[in-house]
């Protein structure tokens, strides 16, 4: 069965038509001289982040892929080549969708001026760059190591590589655009009472930037990393139901491919489909997409599976021990991309600026700054209910179909349409950034307006990505949990058991103890920002009342931000890596499962918890701003802006970094397995 | 063996020392009219919270009785009967306690006139009723109980009663006591700018009756509850371990009779030695009592076990198919009484005035209410670390030692000390109505100033009892996850069976759900609240000036508190039941397994992050309230106040209510397991 070849044809077609639309975005007009000077400095911020953090990347890759070299029991060196070559390709698609959202924003900015149906196509292909180069590069990588080694234990080491990028553009970035937004608001905003996007302000250039490094090459980052881990556990997992044979001629490990390869083909139908007419709805746009998406997907998987149908129940027969029907796989997989939806809509109904929850916040905020708070707060508990429920029920069906296999099925199911959701996801920064340079380069009310409707939009597709991201990363984590069980040998992680249940008591807190100090991270670094801009404004003479040619020092904020970002993440990053491994070699695989279960756990809880109620904060405080109870400027507006504040850390920091922490210490357990079976003291 | 009469003796003792106290408090002048009229008015207003409370209950616990005798397959009626007397045992400590505890107040603001060493021993004492009330009471029911039936599962009907009363105690009160709070705040301090506790603020009654409802009958339901359900679970499990005995002639069933009794000895002498001179330090005084009481108890525990240690060998080595060794269970007891104390302890770092993550979140207030709130919901997250890592640790060694009895063992040595640790927590709301008092009834500056200082030592306590509160809860819900798997007959809880992994997925999020309904519980009560003391302030002529004899309506204000506050808990406490009933009933052993486990992460998370979290905030708010950062008035002490009044539901509704939530969950799943072995869909 050498059909799985159609997951490398498949990323190739991805990354060429990524190409043809950076073609299609870079020949767009890039609009007047003001416009272009504006997205020149966004640019050169964010090269200025990238490259700095590839330095950093490129000595923990270097640490990390000689510790797997010279320690891990077998194929060590292959694992390490594996590791690098794994963090390679996640920066490359990084690099590639990043440099093209930096084009798109001005260039959907100066389409507006000619409606909303020219200016939509520039933002949204240029997400959709983003999304195609994801899934194209994560799948070409996954391919090759797979066609060299034929072994899936080095593809979890390509997933690992992955991992390391995802934590550094996740995290980073996310420390990055909050202590940018935070200080340009708070000495900008509050203390000067200049507007948001002013020019005059020294860090809206760092703000701009962030949202680029944070939201789109961050969240590309975290979705390559689920969807690498999703595909590398599901094939550890068949190689286990039939140990004695090649992978290759083992039709379920090839089965995940099959079904990713047929995803990136229906994100590539999905993105091409997409279109706004001139009085259109880009938020429905966008949701038809992902809708549509998902049909094509779900039927062309259907067809390979009848196609398939008799060759794997024959193989399955005579090289298996328990049945596994091809039918139950797909119908696993169509679980799988279900729940994903069904979390992505429960999410927007919780952060819906039109919706109870967003709503009865924002009443709130008429009795002060802490009801908002404890408002939201509890909103934010209550919408993890139905995520759960949903990722419970899913997970338990996919198993009563297709045993742990379809739990990992599951997940691939739900990543399948990974290229459609991050080309949704990465429109939204690129639209905002368009706002935002259309406010500085003074386009003029109805060009603004404009853009705001694109943002709008925007803000919806990503809190839907958010959730969509948390569901597929719970998934993931616990099909690697099953990997980390079958790699290890382990019978189970049985809850009565001492060491497991100490384990997860060690492993609920990690999370929180991640979460606060990204947080706690947020606020020094940006206590130096704001330290920058107060200089700035007291030492720049004309600078506040914006004299002609007075220009402030974009480049120094950018620095700080990028510098302190860095340095923030260094310590969350070793204590997640570092306390799982010696949970490991401290108290062995029994204690290890627990950890990783309890770190699941609390990590699922607190990532939806702090997206949603961050999300829910903003449009609360968003309601206000269009007017209700008392409108921009008012009390209650001033108590939901300080809702919005605390969101923020919360909902674009801390809780979507959980993620990829949670995809991270999975991996490491997974990696090092072998050596703590052979050397654990307990 | 009838050492176990140990208990129902040192239960006795407990009463009569209480009724001592409460003579000696009694007997204490109660000074001026004024004082007594506003003493008067708690009392009162405290008394109709009871009445009404009480009545709620009793129609809960006639419906839930009815149930059990009805359904249950085996001692259904005798059960029912069990579950209404835990009920009324647990509700008369209450009100015996909550009694003395209103005349304490008044009484040591009376004797604060002559210094702190005359006020101290009257607040102490009336805590010391309550605390020895628990202990008395809940010890005198257990062993009546065991005496007529012999059979430790009628023990747990009795807990579960224990566990309703729990539930609207501390549930309810907490609802109550911020809506008071919350109301008296807003409407008097932010709106009407007259100071806390003033007289002319109509709420300023129903707030003084909260602290007495929330934190004096609320933590001592709440602990009685983990009291007796420690004790329960340990009895049934050591039955497990040679089922053909009769339990009375079952050394194993009788110890932690036997412990629990001389930790009831150990608390009364704790009581009788906690002194304080003219200059002396109250808090010291309290932490001394407390660590005083740990060594008596040691020391006490292994004198029994050296003087049973023949017998109990003897037994085990012809009853038993394990081993079991008298030391190894003295040590899990030390193990567990060890654990609590530490968790105490870093309880009281995390949320002291004088440490880092206090000042640093009042520091934070400089940059506004947003950081204040992100660097201490932050540190909140941080300080779950600690204790996390040392229930697993206390678990695991104890179940190295003893096996899963072990495990209940130390649950049984952390709780021996309740009797001392209620009468420090209940001092604290005591001094609290103290110093309300005596502002009201004007005593003078250098009155208040005393009764400052006691209160101060009475928040102290108060962190340190939730700390510890929280710690004995842990441990008591897995001893009970462990009993309730010993009646279910499960082998174990495997995260890698699918539906323990759904179960624990729905049980992560339960904790959240119900902290999110109390908490809008709460907003909504606080609201009504507003609007009636907006109401008097406009309605009642002279009473904003404070003209003589205009007098405010205290009394709608309670009714409203207490009212709102029972109707608010119905929906979250019929929740927790009736979801782990259906868990039950459709998931089977398996899937309830799973969702206990989840619940008691979660539960255990958001407890500890809310509590601390809760008084990380008020302290940070009293620090710059003493001179720091601009002190009172100030811009950031404004910002810090909007922390302080995000954390009071969290601290004093939400966080521990979760406690007897996760209690009443896992007892409902005990109480129920045959019948849901016998009728599971799954």
């Amino acid at each position: 069965m050498e059909l799985w070849t159609i997951a490398p044809l498949a990323a190739l077609a991805s990354i060429v038509v990524a190409s043809y639309l950076f073609v299609y975005v870079n020949k767009q007009d890039s609009g007047t001289t003001k416009m272009r000077e504006i997205a020149g400095a966004i640019q050169e911020g964010a090269n200025a982040f990238l490259k700095r953090e590839f330095m950093y990347l490129a000595v923990f890759v270097a640490v990390v892929a000689t510790v797997l070299a010279i320690f891990l029991p077998k194929n060590g060196p292959i694992m390490g080549v594996a590791y690098i070559f794994g963090s390679i390709c996640s920066a490359l698609a990084g690099y590639f969708g990043m440099t093209v959202a930096l084009k798109a924003n001005v260039r959907s900015a100066h389409a507006a001026k000619e409606g909303l149906n020219k200016a939509f196509p520039v933002a949204f292909r240029g997400g959709a760059v983003m999304g195609l180069s994801v899934v194209g590069f994560a799948m070409l990588g996954i391919s090759v190591v797979y066609y060299l080694t034929g072994d899936p234990g080095i593809v979890l080491g390509f997933s690992f590589g992955a991992s390391a990028m995802a934590l550094f553009a996740k995290a980073g970035g996310g420390i990055y655009t909050k202590t940018a937004d935070v200080g340009a608001d708070l000495v900008g905003k509050v203390e000067m009472d200049i507007p948001e996007d002013d020019p005059r302000n020294p860090a809206v250039i760092a703000d701009n930037v962030g949202d680029n490094v944070g939201d789109v090459a961050g969240m590309g980052a975290d979705l390559f990393d689920s969807y690498v881990a999703s595909i590398a556990a599901v094939m550890i997992l068949a190689v286990g139901l039939a140990p004695g044979i090649s992978s290759f001629d083992n039709p379920f490990v090839n089965l995940p491919l099959i079904f990713a390869g047929l995803g990136i083909l229906a994100s590539i139908l999905g993105v091409a489909i997409v279109r706004v007419g001139k009085k259109g709805n880009p938020g429905k746009a966008l949701n038809w997409g992902t809708y549509i998406t998902c049909g094509i997907f779900i039927i062309m998987a259907l067809f390979v599976t009848l196609y398939l149908r008799q060759e794997i129940e024959t193989w399955a027969q005579s090289n298996l021990e328990s049945s596994l029907y091809p039918f139950q796989i797909w119908g696993a997989l169509v679980v799988g991309l279900v729940a994903g939806v069904v979390i992505g809509i429960t999410t927007d109904y919780f952060t819906s600026i039109d919706r109870a929850p967003a709503i009865k916040t924002a009443e709130a905020s008429k009795t002060g700054a802490a009801i908002n708070i404890i408002t939201g707060f509890s909103y934010g508990l209550i919408s993890m209910f139905p995520p759960l429920l949903g990722i419970g029920i899913a997970s338990a069906v996919a198993y009563g179909l297709a045993g742990v296999y379809g739990v990992g099925i599951a997940a691939v199911g739900m990543l399948s349409i990974v290229g459609m959701i991050v080309a949704g996801d990465a429109y939204g920064p690129i639209v905002d950034n368009a706002k935002g340079i259309a406010e500085q380069s003074g386009l003029g009310e109805e060009v603004i307006d404009i853009a705001d409707r694109l943002d709008a939009a925007g803000n919806t597709a990503k809190a839907i990505t958010k959730g969509f991201a948390i569901g597929a990363a719970g998934l993931t984590v616990l099909a690697l949990l099953a990997t980390f069980q079958e790699i290890s040998g382990a019978a189970g992680f049985d809850l009565m058991k001492p060491l497991v249940l100490a384990g997860a008591l060690i492993g609920i807190a990690m999370p929180p103890l991640f979460s606060a100090l990204v947080m706690l991270g947020v606020g020094k670094n940006a206590f130096r920002m704001i330290e920058e801009i107060r200089r700035q404004f007291r030492e720049i003479p004309g600078l506040k009342e914006g004299k002609e040619g007075v220009k402030p020092d974009y480049a120094t904020c950018v620095d700080i931000a990028t510098k302190g970002a860095l340095k923030e993440l260094i310590l969350p990053s070793v204590l997640s890596i570092v306390v799982t491994l010696v949970v490991g070699f401290v108290g062995g695989i029994d204690a290890l499962g627990g950890y990783l279960g309890g770190s699941i756990f609390s990590g699922l809880i607190f990532a939806l918890l702090m997206s949603n109620a961050g999300g829910l904060w903003d449009n609360a405080k968003k309601y206000i701003e269009a007017g209700a109870f008392g409108g921009k400027g008012s009390e209650p507006h001033k108590a939901a802006v300080v809702g919005d504040t605390v969101g923020d850390p919360f909902k674009d920091t801390a809780g979507p970094s959980l993620n990829t922490m949670i995809t991270v210490m999975s991996l490491v357990a997974s990696v090092f397995a072998p050596l703590i079976v052979m050397y654990a003291l307990l």
